[in-house]
Order: C-alpha cells, then structure tokens, then sequence
C-alpha cells in the first residue's frame, strides 16, 4: 500500500480537488488519499514548505505527495518528480524542494517529460496525477522524466547568525490556525547558538526571556483557576515542529485575536534572540 | 472493520491534521479516518460536544473517536479513553464527555498514562493515535491505562425549568453553517414540560407562537413563488438534531446574514419559553 | 468498486458531514466517499451545478454522486435519482441536473418514494444514504422510486448570442478561489460564433482583445524577474474547465484581492463579446 498525499492552494469550495481525487480513482480504485491541506495561502511556497516539511514524515515511507502550488508549466519552471527521506514528491521546480529539504539531498529528481504527450492548463490533474499513479503502481522515476542533478533552491528565509554568535535574526515564516506566529528558529539551532546562556526574545516590541516547551507552563496551578486571568497572555515557546513560536495562551483569532493580529507580527516579519555574554555575567 | 473520527479545533490549514493521518496509516494501513470537524472554534468544549454529540450516533458501533480540543496535558487535565453507548473515545478529561453523554453512563473509562513512555506537546499525534490504533486492533481498555469511576462534570449549560413548570429558559450552545442559533432546549424536554400548552418563545425581542419541524412549513405553496417574499423570514424549528432552533428562511451568512447576526443571538445568550396556564385557558 | 461523492452547502463545522458519512459506512463498510465541496453557498444551484459537472467526469463509471443543496422534502421539490453520463446523481428536483446536464439527457429518472417509510428533516442523511447503498450494492433505480421522464429545467443563466451573430453576451456563474470570475460562455461557443474574428470582450469597463490558454501566456521571460510587475494584471483566459474566465495575474484574495472584488464584477453580472464585422476588416 501506498498513499497520495495532496498540498495546495486550490481551496475546498471549486471542482479542483473533487476532480483530482476523482482522476486517481480512476486510475487506481484502491488509492488512499489524504489531504494535507488545500488551504495554502496562494502561490505561497514557504507556507506550502513549512506544512508539508511537517506533515510528511508522520506518513509511511514510499508515499507519494502531490504538491499544486504555483504548478503552471512555463519556459521558467518546469515539473519534477523526486525521491527524498524515502518519500516521492511530485512538484513544480520553483524552490518548494529546497524550502523542504534544506538538510537533506534527494536521491534521485527527474524532470517530468511526459508534457510532450498532453497539454493541459490544469497539470496536478492532468500530469501528476499520473505520475503519482504510476510511482503507487511501482514504476520508477526514470520511466516519466531525466535525471537531473540540480533544482531551484530558495535560501531567503534562513535565520541570520552575528559574527560572535550573539544574536539570531529570524523571521515569520507562518501564522498557525490560532494566529499563533511561527518563526525559521529551530530549536536546535537555538541551543547550538545559545550554548544555555540567558537570553532576550524580542519580537516587535515584545520582550522574552524564557521559551516553553508547552503551552500550560505559564500557569500556576496553585491559584484558583477563577482568578488566573492567563487567556490571552503572551507566551515563546518551542512548538511540537520544534519551532520558536511567539503564541498567546488560548488565544481565538474568531474572538479576541491571535498573536500575529494582537501583536502586530506578520509574514516576513523579523524578531532577534539576543544571547548575553557569558564573561559578563561571571 | 472499525471506523477511526476527529474532531479538532486544529483547522485545515497547518500540518496537524494531515500529520495526524499519516501516524494512523503509519500504524494500520487498511484504517478508515472520517472528519467529523477540524472547524471547532479554538478550545470550545460546547461546540465540540454539541458537534461529536449529533454524529457519532450515525457510525457503526465500535467506532474510535479522537477528540484533539483543549488536549494538553497539565496537572489539572489528564487523558482519558472510554466505552460509551458502544463507542469508544480518547480525549481530555475537561469535560466535554460530560456534555455528549449527559444521559449515558461510560460503560468503562480509564486514565491513559501511556505518556510515562511519550514526552509530547501534540499529544493527539503522539498519545491519541497509539490509543486508537491499540483499540482498532483489538486491544482493550486496560492496557493503555487505569480504571477510573469519574470524569470531569461540567453542567452549567443545562436548560432551567421554573418551579411549577411554567417556563423553561435556555441558552444559544451552537451557531451553524447557516448562521441559525441552536439552543439546548431539546423537543423532549419541551413536550415533557409543556404537555402540549399554548405557549411564548421568546428570543431577544422576537417571540414565537409555534416551532415548525421542517422549515418549508411557513411556506404557503398556494401564493405563486415570486409573491412569497419568504427569504429572511425567521421562524423555530425543531432541528434535526432534536433542538429548539431559531432560523431564518434560506438565510445565507455570506450575504444576508444569518439568524444569529440578523437577530443578535450570540452563544451563550438565553432565551425563554412560557406556557399558558391550562386553567386561565378554560 | 463504485465511488460515492457529495456536494453540499453543509460547511465543515457542523455535524452533518460527519452523520451522512458515518451512515454510509454503517450501510457499507467498504465504501469510498468523496467530498467534493461542502462549501457551496447555501442554496446556490448555480454554484453547485459548475462544480459538479466540472469534477463528476474525473471519476470512474459509475460514480454515485449525492447533492445536498436545498434538498428540503416540500409539495413543490421532491426528490430524484438518475443515470446520466453513466454516472448517478441523487438530488432535489429544483433545477440543478438541467444546469449540470444541459446537453445530456439522462437515461433513466425516478422519483423517489421511499420516504413513504422515512419522515425526516434531514433528507441527505435519512434518504439520499439509503439511494446511495442501495445503487452502490448493485440496485436498480426502479425500486427506490417510480420512473418519470421529466424533471425541473433552469435555462435562465444561459449566454446570448445576438441575432447577426455579431456578439456574445454572457455572465458570470462562478468566483472561484483565487478570486477569479467565470463566465458561462464556452471556449466551444466562443469559436462556434467568434469563428476566427477579431473581438474585444468587455467586463465591466475593462476590455480585453485576447483570451489567453494558460496564466504566463502574458509573461514576458526575457525580461528579469524583478522587472515585470504583473503580480494583479488582468487576463481573460479559457480556464481549464473551457469558460471564459476573467483573472488576475497570481492573485491572492486574502491580500491584493481577486478580480471580482477588484474588477466589480460579481455573481450574476453581465459581460459581451463583440465580434468584428468581416466586411468591415477588408
């Protein structure tokens, strides 16, 4: 067994999606697909990179994950199928790869050919639908498309490290279904940086001085839950992707508002880390 | 075969849901995952309840159901995983079983402390889904936890009755698609106390003489379809579910509005029926 | 192997989703359900008509596909079931098979009577269900319902062809969700009556000389990236569906805007294509 997987900014109100399910059944009537998400802001490839770089790993080895952002072919970014961390993608060659994968080499990528055979303005449907078919039947990558050895690689959202290793310069690269602000700093470059020196998070005019590993470990349950007054607080944490994530405790976007509206933090926005120097302190 | 449902306040944008999917087909390649919702407003028991309450009665006894809303683990929440009316569920303990099961004993209920091995801060990936997959294998109960006799109770959005039964006042649980505002004021307990008598519903300042049980009811087909002017028009209803239901005719959020804009009834708002007096009446 | 599709005004909050497909299941245990929009504007059988046949002929043979818009049971809308295409489609009779089917008839209608066993306020989940299983396990039509051979046509929103040919009014049918207006004018239309000639395609006050086959047909790819600006340029395009579409180049709804909100051309406006007179050219 095999899985499809699908990512893209299609929305759920249009045909697109019901069409493309339909052409795998058609091809394949025992196929199990499963939605990643359809709700990519459009021909946003970060967002696209930040979901599924999350989402794939929890699945089998050997699925196969159709990516339809910013999908049209032109003479400037053609389609590819590759294999990485046992998994197959089918994508345009615009960046999203390199936004997934940023540690880690794809075995194989091949430049999808089979285009000589159909035209189409619609290609997740009409192209990778029968690449991922045929991969979930057990063909090889070699069979639709070239080896190639190099593909588009966007770099533009990697955190900035000081010289003397004082200070990390992040960005937002995703705002959560809670409005919670998800940045480019791991965790682990986090520690490699900061060593466990103190430090200041300063996003906007926010300041941290501490990153949680869950949301509840601002409260303090030894005052009675009536007078905690806590929903809406401010709050860093390490989020489960094992992000720095900027978040106010049981925030409603619908209501009150998330972090990103409350606090001003948007898209693209900067925040810093700011490690204290260790011969200062002692 | 056993079914496996979610229902999340996670949305459908991030990586949650689809990463969540991924660890079940991970585990049980032949598992069949039904949506209830991802769309529950963030941490909102009612909406959960009232949302688990009024589907899970429609899947094949022995289904598992994932509840991921308000699901960290923190001194004052544990998680629990229990049989009730021949289905099974693994949720926070915070309440929310109270609210499904308000006439229903679990048959069994058990504290999951298979965290002892699990560090998480997801835990419906990392603790939900080794339950479920335990249970959809045949596993029972005890294995993934100890045998509790309690669960969190919440009560207080249970209907008020008057003392010699003259009124019921209740309360806005619910605003669905259409933007029509469910009550928990259920036609059983509105036969029981009004044994057929007149009555009032009030609702903000509209008051109702009847409660329709399909909404074409206020329609008179005999006025030709362009003379009706029905569109908007509000009317109660006994929804499908059972509930008292205040809505307008063909309302439509996007354009017109719903009910609970157009009239102003928000959640948790109350409204009141009065019944006549039998005697005055004669 | 047959499929089971639904397209509804239901929304994803609610637990009406979740109760059809768990009856479903509970009927078969080996079904595949698809959804093919939930999301159609309530009571909109323009809407759910583009999509449907947009998406129904991507599935096998077969298909059994369930329309839950406007399905209330009233003396003047029962319900039907019918082979078209060599698909099935279960529906209210109110129009929405004559929009989805304008050039097909179907072979086989019934109306359905088994609701004389059934009383419910809930006819997708109480009726159209038990249609479903019963097609899906192999049933005839006959036995859910007696055959008629007529049934509700809508032909209001089809494009006029003026008398000398010399123009194309149509409107729009469709925003989709980039924010991108469809038209019902066919690109089959189009070349029927445009037979070649030069025209110029009026929406709103914007005109438009040609109508492109994909997006970057007005990218220019010898000038840099940087350079081009057209992020938001309008086109007119025959998107893959084959409608006459009006577009904004990559477009983003939530931040620039689409071409409906920006270009003021909403549901149901009316737009023309003028074709130039042969005569007058030599």
């Amino acid at each position: 067994m095999s899985l499809i997987t699908l990512t893209t900014d299609f929305g759920l109100k249009d045909h697109f999606v019901g069409a493309v399910k339909g052409a795998i059944y058609s091809e394949l009537s025992d196929a199990v697909i499963v939605d990643i998400t359809h709700h990519i802001s459009p021909f946003n490839i970060s967002e696209t990179a930040y979901v599924l770089k999350n989402a794939y790993k929890s699945f089998p080895e050997g699925s196969i994950h159709i990516i339809g952002v910013d999908s049209e072919l032109n003479e400037e970014t053609n389609h590819i199928a590759l294999k990485l961390d046992n998994h197959y993608f089918i994508c345009p060659n615009n960046g999203v790869i390199s936004m997934i994968a940023s540690e880690i080499r794809p075995e194989k990528i091949v430049e999808i050919n089979i285009h000589d055979r159909i035209e189409s303005s619609f290609p997740v449907l009409d192209v990778f639908v029968k690449v991922a078919c045929h991969l979930k039947r057990g063909g090889t990558l070699e069979v639709i498309g070239k080896e190639i050895f190099d593909y588009k690689i966007i770099t533009d959202i990697q955190p900035i490290i000081s010289n003397n290793n004082s200070k990390i310069t992040g960005s937002v690269i995703y705002i959560d279904n809670y409005g919670n602000v998800i940045t480019n700093i791991s965790k682990k470059l986090f520690e490699k940086i900061g060593k466990g020196r103190e430090f200041e998070l300063l996003a906007d005019r926010y300041p941290f001085k501490k990153i949680h590993s869950k949301y509840s470990d601002i409260v303090n349950f030894a005052i009675p839950k009536e007078d905690r007054h806590l929903d809406g607080a401010r709050l860093a944490i390490f989020n489960s992707a094992g992000y720095v994530e900027i978040a106010l405790y049981r925030s409603n976007l619908d209501t009150v508002g998330g972090a990103s509206s409350l606090l001003g933090l948007r898209y693209r926005d900067q925040l810093t880390i700011t490690f204290k120097d260790v011969d200062s302190n002692s």
